[in-house]
This record gives structure tokens, C-alpha cells and sequence, in this order.
């Protein structure tokens, strides 16, 4: 079965397909790419696995496509790397009528993303996903970036895809570590928006982590649902779209702490929303059982729920340099209950001290 | 006299204000900038000349300034160079409420502009232009990029400032060089747009070149009303605004061919233009007395009309990066007479290269 759901953004408005072998069939394709060259940006390990069958299905959609190889990992994601796709593109002429097509996870979706929105002054991609959490998440809503060595994220744009093209087999090949990551993501939706979907989860966690095609589809099509309507209504993240960031703030903080890399970007999240929960408790926000039962899932998928040991002056750095802040203060996503959530611009410094010390 | 108008782009419109002593007056600024982070951003050359007086209005607008001085030159205009800009950004914890005010040439200009473009993914900028360059062309329109050892302008964003300030003051510091090199520009829009504008330019040559206020700010006044009348049309470059690259596509060539930095940007769309109206003579399109009569105006600005000797196949390598091109071909924007242009897209390659051969 496929599923199909639009991101309504107006004349930028675009499809995400969902199901099992789509990167196979031309059609999915061919409004996007037909008579026009395709750069296929992928990594050293997606690669081998689908860049030759996704190629396939570009030249019979009519394109000219040819693959344009990264190192795989968050610690790559950087300008340097950003640099061989501009170097590849240039060497190939690539015009303003060609279209990237960023094969792989996060970090491919970003960076391809990023490289589209500024070759040539913007030229058209597509994201085709193969990891849970690109799926679920980064290859929605069309923000695309690289990290700074003093934070991650911090150098990009927003530009939309053309398409996202989902194709849920390409999970069967995902390794366990990144399965839960992607789950994080999944999980976050539930907290900060829908409570019943939060139950679901909690009541599919095992057929989630078994990989049964149906749960995954749906898990996935549900978290882009919700992701679709935050960003149709605050595309450029002047309001409600931060609530995406739940988790967010503590997990930067955890990646940029430990080096990128280490942690996944879905396993700092998870830690970053059960400290977020825990957080909510302290504040008066969220009752202590909600935030057992949110910690309890975390776990249950295979997710940690702790951080790794970081100085508090750390923890204080790093998310003073979260892009949602102003004027000095940090901004940070709370929960009120389970499904629902606030952006809370007003949390004495103290106080968030305080908390960091003893987390 | 202060001069004012306005570039139509619906909730992105921005006024230009052009006049002599603009940079110390707040309430150009106050606007734009109260209450914010605003980040000066300049060269080593511009910055003992006015930064302090910019900073000090900035600060009775009630910003919070502070400068970014980087090396001087279109060499330095480049990822290296801009990273400058994002540390010092994030050193200073600026957030996505900071502004980015570039003081300075076109190179100052583009750098701070795809910084804007870039950091957290967008913030707000000014240009406060310091050469006639800047003043007549590159602050106005959104245009922002940093060049590729591949190819110029190859990197970057449309991102349109908040406001231009325009101080004609700062044009008696010019070297005689580079008002040559802006009078290039000026001289580009009389010959696409405005037959009797090019007449008046003929007329005034002496007076620009002796920088009678009066005149400048009259020359830099209608070169603005041309450029946005064109970007009101087509902010992103799908149609017109390409006539706005007359003379670009030869001199894009010799900067690349030559050298980011050896000629001047102005001086190399002089002596593209001179070669673009001696193709278009070549081509049958213009006469052989209007190619000289603006030839012969290059040349009483000063400026060359003679390329340097580069090869047949480096002028057709660079000229096919250019951006512009299509399906492998390029895309010239040649004279139909004086003050009306034209885009060419089916000249073809065995005539351009003959033509290259013999400039």
C-alpha cells in the first residue's frame, strides 16, 4: 500500500509517498527530474546499497543521473564535505535546471539540501530517505543545514524539497542503534502533539522495533502528518514550528558536548526530551507520573534516558547557542501534559542551573 | 538632497536612500535595528574610514554594534572568509533577531548578505554601500554569493536586505579605479534599458569622473530605478532580470581566467560589454556605429574595452559555468540597439567560438 500526503505550503506545496519499493518506480520520479540532470548525493554506505537501483529509475524517468559519493556521519557534516557536492556539480555544469536527489539519512538530507538552496543561487531536490528518522523527520519541512564547529546547525536554509519519496524497505537494511533513533523522533510527535498516537506507539513498540512494515508505515505517516501541518503553518519557525524542538535543546547541547558523532542525533534527543519531561516536573509544568510514563518509553524502545556527565558551565554554553533563543535567555519546549507542549521563552537562568547541576 | 525609492517586492520591499552624509544619521537605521545585535561588517580599508561613525549611529538607533573586519578583495571572497563572519556571530551568541549591517564594496556586500542568507538559517541585513559599484548594482536586488575556485558566484543565496543606505560621502575616499569600475555599471543600464539615460551619461562623463555630487547621485538614482524596476519583475532570475548580466558573461571569463581580484569586477564588464556589442554586430543584431559609439564611451570612462589574451577554449570553459546557460548552451544577452537588450539562447557554439578566437 502507498500512502501520499502534502505539505500545503502554497505554490512551494509538495507530495511525501510512503511505501515499500518506491525508489524503484519512474513515476515517483518523473514530474521532477525528466530531461534535466540528477545528482544523486548519497554516503560511503548507502551507496552500494541503492544508488544503482535509484539511478535506474531516474534514467527511466528521463534523467541524466550520476552519483556524487560522501562520507557517512554527523562529524562530516560540514563545509568541507558540503564543498565535493559544489566541486562535483561544477565539473559536471551542472545548470539552475538540474536537481539533487539526496539518497541516505539525515546528514545526507541536510547537506544536500543545503547544497540545492545555494548552488547557483537555489536550484530544485528531492529527498528519498532511507533511515527512520529522515523519514520520520529531516526530510519534512525543508530545513536543510551544516554544523559549525561552535554548534550544530548553524549554517543553512530553508528550501523546500520538490518531493520526499519514502521508501520503507530501505529500513530493513538500517542498523538496530539507528531504528531506535528514528523511534525518538516518532515518539516526540505523540508527546507534543497527539496523546492518542502517543498510546499507539506504547502499545506497538514491539512490532515497531520488529520492523513489521505496517506499524513503521504508519508510525511513519502519522509523525509526517503532524510534522506537515506544524510547518504549513509557521514555515520559517516564527511560532509554533519550534515545538518541533522538543527534546532538542538538551540534545544539541549533548551532541555539541561530546563531539558529533558519538551519540546519535535520535538517542541526544531522547535524552534531551526525558530531561525536558523531568524538567517540566521542576517547573510545575507536567505531573511526575507523565513524566515516568514518557521516560518508561524512551527506555522500552532502547533509548537512553540519562545524559552522559557534562559540567553544568557546558551544558549552559552550548544551549545558549540554540537558534530558537532571544535576547539571552533560553527557549525551551515543555510539556503541559502527554500531547502537549509550550514554548516557554521566561525559565530563570537559575533555575535551568540549577537542574543541569543535578541532571 | 536626499533621494528615495523603493524596490516593489511585496512584504520584501525595501527603500534605497541615496545622499551625501547618510551613515551618521540614526534615523536611517533606527528602524531596522533597534533593540538588536547589529554586526558591522567590513574590510580593513573601509573600516578606519567609517566604521566608527556607522557604529556610532547605530548605537543612538539603540543597537548593540559591533564590527567584522575581513581582508580586502574579491580574492578573499570565499568560504574561508565568510567562516570569519560565522565566528564572530557565534562568539558573540548573536541570535536570529541580529543584524548584519555590510559597510563596504560589492564583495562586503555579497559575503555579509549570504551570511545573512546563511546564519541560523536567516537573519535580517542592510547595506550601507561605500563604492559606486555597490551604490548602482550589487547592494541592491538580493543577490548574495562567495565564488568557487571553479566558477564566481557560484555559492550563494537571493536574500534580499531590509533597507540600502546609500551615502554618496563615501565615494570622495574612492580610488579613481574603482569609480571607473562602478561608472561600468552605470553605463549597463543605459545600454540595455534607456536610450536617452546612455545619452545623458555621454554628456556627463566629465562631471562623474570629476564626482560632482550632483551628478553621481543623479547617475546612482536612475541605475537604482532601472535594477529594481527589473527585480520588481523577476526577483529570482527566470526571465529579465538576465538582461541585467549584459556584458557579464565575457567578463565573469576574464575575472575567473585572470584571477578573482587582478581586474576589477567593473572593469571586466566594461570590457564585456564591449565584446557582448561587438558579437552582436557579429551576429547581425546591433549596428557597427552604436557598438562604437559605447565603446567609445568605455573608453573616455577609463575603462578597458579590450580583453586580456585568454584561449579560445578557457573563454568558452568559463563562459559555459556561467549561470545563466541552459541544456549545455550558452545564454548571452546581446544589443538590439542602444537601450534595448536582448537574452540569446541559440547562438551557436561554433560562432561564439570563432568569435572568442579573433577578440
Amino acid at each position: 500500500m502507498t500512502r501520499r500526503l502534502e505539505v500545503a505550503l502554497g505554490a512551494r506545496s509538495y507530495p511525501i509517498t510512503i511505501g515499500a519499493g518506491l525508489i524503484d518506480d519512474p513515476a515517483h520520479f518523473a514530474p521532477y527530474v525528466a530531461g534535466r540532470t540528477a545528482a544523486i548525493v548519497t554516503n560511503t554506505t548507502v551507496e552500494p546499497l541503492y544508488a544503482r537501483r535509484l539511478g535506474a529509475a531516474l534514467e527511466r524517468a528521463g534523467a541524466r543521473p550520476f552519483s556524487i559519493v560522501l562520507p557517512d556521519g554527523e562529524a562530516h557534516k560540514d563545509w568541507r564535505t558540503l564543498d565535493i557536492v559544489f566541486e562535483a556539480l561544477l565539473r559536471a555544469q551542472a545548470d539552475r535546471g538540474s536537481v539533487l536527489v539526496a539518497l541516505g539519512g539525515g546528514v545526507v538530507g541536510d547537506m544536500a539540501g543545503f547544497a540545492a538552496a545555494t548552488y547557483q543561487r537555489g536550484v530544485a531536490h528531492l529527498q528519498v530517505p532511507t533511515t527512520l528518522l529522515a523519514q520520520v523527520d529531516s526530510s519534512v519541512g525543508g530545513k536543510t543545514a551544516i554544523n559549525h564547529p561552535l554548534g550544530k546547525n548553524m549554517i543553512g536554509a530553508f528550501h523546500q524539497p520538490v518531493a520526499v519519496v519514502a521508501d520503507t524497505a530501505t529500513l530493513a537494511t538500517l542498523p538496530a542503534r539507528e531504528l531506535a533513533a528514528g523511534l525518538a523522533e516518532v515518539v516526540k510527535y505523540g508527546a507534543i502533539h497527539d496523546p492518542s498516537f502517543l498510546g499507539w506507539i506504547e502499545q506497538n513498540a514491539a512490532r515497531l522495533l520488529a520492523r513489521e512494515d505496517d506499524a513503521l508505515a504508519h508510525a511513519i505517516q502519522r509523525s509526517c502528518e503532524i510534522k506537515a501541518a506544524i510547518v504549513a503553518e509557521d514555515e520559517h519557525e516564527r511560532g509554533a514550528r519550534a515545538l518541533l524542538n522538543f527534546g532538542h535543546t538538551f540534545g544539541h547541547a549533548i551532541e555539541s558536548a561530546e563531539g558529533y558523532g558519538k551519540w546519535l542525533h535520535g538517542e541526544a534527543v531522547a535524552a534531551g526530551m526525558a530531561l525536558a519531561a523531568r524538567f517540566s516536573v521542576a517547573r510545575g509544568r507536567l505531573t511526575r507520573e507523565d513524566a515516568e510514563r514518557l521516560i518508561a518509553l524512551i527506555e522500552r524502545l532502547g533509548l537512553p534516558a540519562r545524559p552522559p556527565s557534562i559540567a553544568p558551565a557546558t551544558w549552559l554554553e552550548y544551549m545558549g547557542r540554540d537558534k530558537k533563543n532571544e535576547a539571552g535567555r533560553v527557549t525551551l519546549v515543555l510539556l503541559e501534559a502527554l500531547g502537549r507542549a509550550a514554548i516557554v521563552k521566561d525559565t530563570p537562568p537559575a533555575a535551568l542551573e540549577a537542574f543541569v547541576a543535578s541532571a
